[in-house]
């Protein structure tokens, strides 16, 4: 495991924009639309939720605990405000907005310079109580990696009848 | 889920390669050599079980099928020859190997033609048995998707400390 260093959380950040770009844009809508069955999320659905992420949790939570340290909770983070946001929208305008977004976003974490003491500041999550800016950017990195984990998941199991017998050597099919 | 469709299949096929470079070329080393505990592969690793996957198994074994149905098994497939192979080597070069064998590839499946009826010819596995050729397609995409799953899943990892309170969000970290 690797200790929370600013560098690496960002080389990481920065680059998910263009990864779940090269995976979707372009791809057949049956793609974009699957998913695991009732109140699961599509590929599509993933990118919306993103957006959300960048617009109301990530930046604004980190600027709350530089502000307000514990003294106030986050705003809860709505999971699911893209299936409103996103209707009538199309993929490439998600990851334009997405790709936007991040850029501006990062560029925000970069003007703060902030030192690793800073990530010791503590904040107050509405559920979980007490929290570190460590800790909300390391999140924030695994969380990218758990959403670009599930699109692949839910792009493989559309075919999870037709690899027939190889099924039993694919262990996400079965997840 | 989705039937089998050359398009679509060929349409995921194609989008590796760049997901990939986009993920991690240029990373920094901790990430793509980070692994999930012993005997676990590191990005670094998966990027070189998908060479030798390109070099010895999807294409030799859908040319095996039509040349020969079932009456030959496939060569077995080495998992792990790529701790050998990718000795010395810097996740650009492998990236850029990946990209030309999965376009040659993609090239050579295209020139085949293949008809849906072509999905249903028959070849012989040399453990799981009788197989099609439609399942040894969906089986190359599904396995990518697969080992996208793995990468994300140890980036993500790295971090399952670093989280603090936020692992119980953050399923894929409890893997």
């Amino acid at each position: 495991m690797m200790k929370l260093q600013l560098a690496d959380a960002l080389s990481i950040l920065a680059r998910t924009p263009a990864t779940l770009d090269a995976l979707l844009r372009g791809l057949p809508g049956p793609w974009l639309r699957a998913n695991e069955g009732p109140e699961t999320w599509s590929p599509f659905d993933v990118v919306g939720h993103l957006i959300h992420g960048e617009r109301t949790d990530w930046v604004p939570r980190l600027r709350m605990i530089l502000e307000h340290g514990d003294a106030r909770p986050f705003e809860p983070f709505d999971r699911i405000a893209m299936f409103k946001e996103s209707q009538g929208k199309s993929i490439s305008e998600l990851l334009d907005t997405f790709a936007t977004l991040r850029s501006q976003n990062l560029e925000t974490v970069r003007a703060l310079q902030l030192k690793p003491a800073d990530f010791e500041r503590r904040g107050l999550h509405p559920a979980l109580g007490p929290v570190t800016l460590g800790q909300l950017l390391a999140t924030w990195v695994a969380h990218d990696q758990t959403h670009l984990v599930q699109i692949s998941r839910v792009i493989a199991k559309q075919y999870a009848d037709e690899v027939g017998p190889w099924r039993q050597y694919l262990g996400v099919l079965n997840h």
